[in-house]
């Protein structure tokens, strides 16, 4: 990763967002656990690493196992965060530094602690007289609007998609000809690491015919046959993710004017969300917009999962843009956007783009084709 | 996946094990979280589908997902299970059905559950009545002897490994020319599908030179050069894993004399602990023969993790084979002995095998080439 000139300035002002948050919830210590607010947090991005950020009376540390020491050392932007190795248990190292500070009410995300590690914290901390407090999704809220640097990583990994799809629909028939939904997928992830993507974003989706009607499908060793196929991806750049989904059809078809129905309306539905969606309107009401039109030509029942959510340091991350959902887009919020209709036993059509929200629109982030594609 | 005709008896005696476990702990429910103990204990494998296996007064409830009903349908093997779908809030409807049973004390895998999601399923009880309580390990202790139709899987996952790695030798430096760290383990992984595995077991550590000093490496887009090159890497084979590491040299390497010596010394530790690893040995005293070795040759702060794991389900399970365990090791115990020493800054050699443990000895599940091999 190569560092923006920019990016130092960016993150101590993270870290000053967090400091007030802590202040004016009135506690003095927050523990932050997830690695992708670590990462958002400091610059240092242990994947899995065990790491922990503590914030004592203004003071932060980071917690990092032996073998991350010299990674942190290289990553950590702020000279306000103090890197500390522990070499086995990092709660009671935890424990030590607290001490030294006061220490009655310690935050933590207790979304991201599992609860035996919990609770033996909280034993160790109650013989020092402190209680632990549940704090989540501050972090995550302050996430969900990306700055500058964000949103180029963001950008370029959707460029990669972008380009990896159009690629594919220009080799045509040839480049889906004897692969099985799983080689498909090496083949697209070896695509994407040749135009430069870190990796791809999350197991591609890769469902044919039958396959496509389950929205959470496994991609199997079957071999692809004519008909449906959905794809849905992405790839990581810098850290930054993208998500994408197509739904293209394969030669020749019996259910393909049936499907071609279904298609249309997927990809109007999406169109009136996506007029609809900028700065403003909440998750629930954007996705009110494409259910009613799915619902008003019958499908009400086969567009069972929300219309979308945010995409950054994680896939799934907020704002969730969803029914029962009223929190407000943003300025500077990315959201995909991606209804679909399901038919048990049959197939299934999604359609989902990536947009970056303005103040009265939004920038759509894939130019990969949408109309109907039969190859 | 194919059933075999002894798997339902083989389940069920799995059920029976646990419920005997339950009634022994003086417990009268347990809750179970992780997918790989599900799937253990069912055959329905939802891996991060949320699902939750409830052990109530002798009756034994699945609660899954709207989404994964279907494949739960298919794929639990035992009538004693009995299938709960769930539309949002899975512990909700935990609660309801703990409501016709005696439900004092409710166990649950605390360390396969976060925090908030604790301390609110506290709460629901604790209206009710009943107390959680801490269980963890009970099940992954019944996985850690293999059963025959585990074996033969794990023997599948490790015969394609073999036959992969040796491919990759017998290719010579064709097949490494050109390749990223990262395209090589591309590379492995689609001769790994191709050669019969359901995917890789883990994101490969593919560590050429420097890289290989750092036993968590990861694969990075950088060239790969002459020299020392380590690869950790492993498949998957009907949900069973495999898991090695051999590292080779590459062409002319002015450290050659250098990692050829310290070579020898890893191999020999290995050696030496392969020809002790047998029923009731425990973890510590099998670590201690190889570290024990490696020390005496003067690297004993070089080799730095333990020597070994269990591998099944999980690539790394019980039982561990480290300094300060004294659990003892048991005939269908399938481990990994791994020695390494790592130079910082220069690079570190490692050498895994995958051993299924016997009475008096122990079988190595790789015959790939152990001598020094440069290519």
């Amino acid at each position: 990763m190569i560092l923006n000139p920019g990016k130092k300035s960016c993150h101590n002002n993270r870290l000053n967002k967090l400091l007030n948050f802590i202040k004016n919830k009135g506690i003095q210590n927050l523990i932050v656990l997830k690695d992708e607010n670590i990462f958002y947090l400091t610059g240092f991005y242990g994947k899995n690493s065990g790491s922990l950020l503590l914030f004592a009376s203004g003071k932060i540390y980071l917690l990092v196992n032996f073998i991350y020491l010299e990674q942190a050392k290289r990553t950590v932007f702020s000279n306000k965060v103090e890197i500390i190795e522990y070499s086995k248990d990092k709660y009671t190292k935890l424990v030590e530094i607290l001490e030294g500070h006061d220490n009655e009410v310690v935050g933590v995300e207790s979304s991201a602690i599992n609860a035996a590690d919990y609770l033996s914290l909280k034993d160790l901390l109650k013989k020092r007289g402190a209680a632990l407090k549940e704090i989540n999704g501050a972090i995550e809220r302050l996430r969900a609007v990306k700055d500058e640097t964000e949103i180029s990583n963001i950008k370029n990994a959707c460029r990669i998609t972008d380009d990896v799809f159009s690629g594919m629909i220009e080799s045509g028939f040839d480049f889906f000809k004897g692969e099985s939904e799983s080689s498909l997928a090496l083949k697209m992830e070896k695509k994407l690491i040749e135009s430069g993507a870190d990796g791809k974003s999350f197991d591609m989706i890769i469902a044919n015919n039958e396959g496509s009607s389950m929205p959470h499908y496994i991609s199997s060793r079957k071999n692809i046959e004519n008909g449906l196929l959905l794809m849905d991806f992405g790839c990581g750049y810098n850290n930054y993710f993208s998500d994408i989904t197509r739904t293209i059809f394969l030669k020749k078809y019996r259910k393909l004017d049936k499907f071609r129905k279904i298609y249309d309306i997927v990809l109007q539905a999406q169109t009136f969300a996506l007029e609809n969606c900028k700065e403003g309107i909440t998750g629930n009401d954007l996705d009110n917009i494409a259910r009613k039109y799915i619902s008003k030509n019958g499908f009400g029942e086969n567009f069972r999962h929300g219309l979308g959510h945010g995409v950054g340091l994680e896939v799934h991350e907020d704002p969730i843009v969803s029914r029962g959902r009223d929190n407000v887009l943003k300025e500077n919020m990315v959201v995909t956007i991606e209804p679909g209709i399901y038919i048990e036993g049959s197939g299934g059509i999604r359609i989902e783009d990536m947009v970056l929200i303005k103040k009265n629109c939004c920038e759509v982030l894939y130019s990969s084709l949408k109309d109907l594609i039969i190859l």
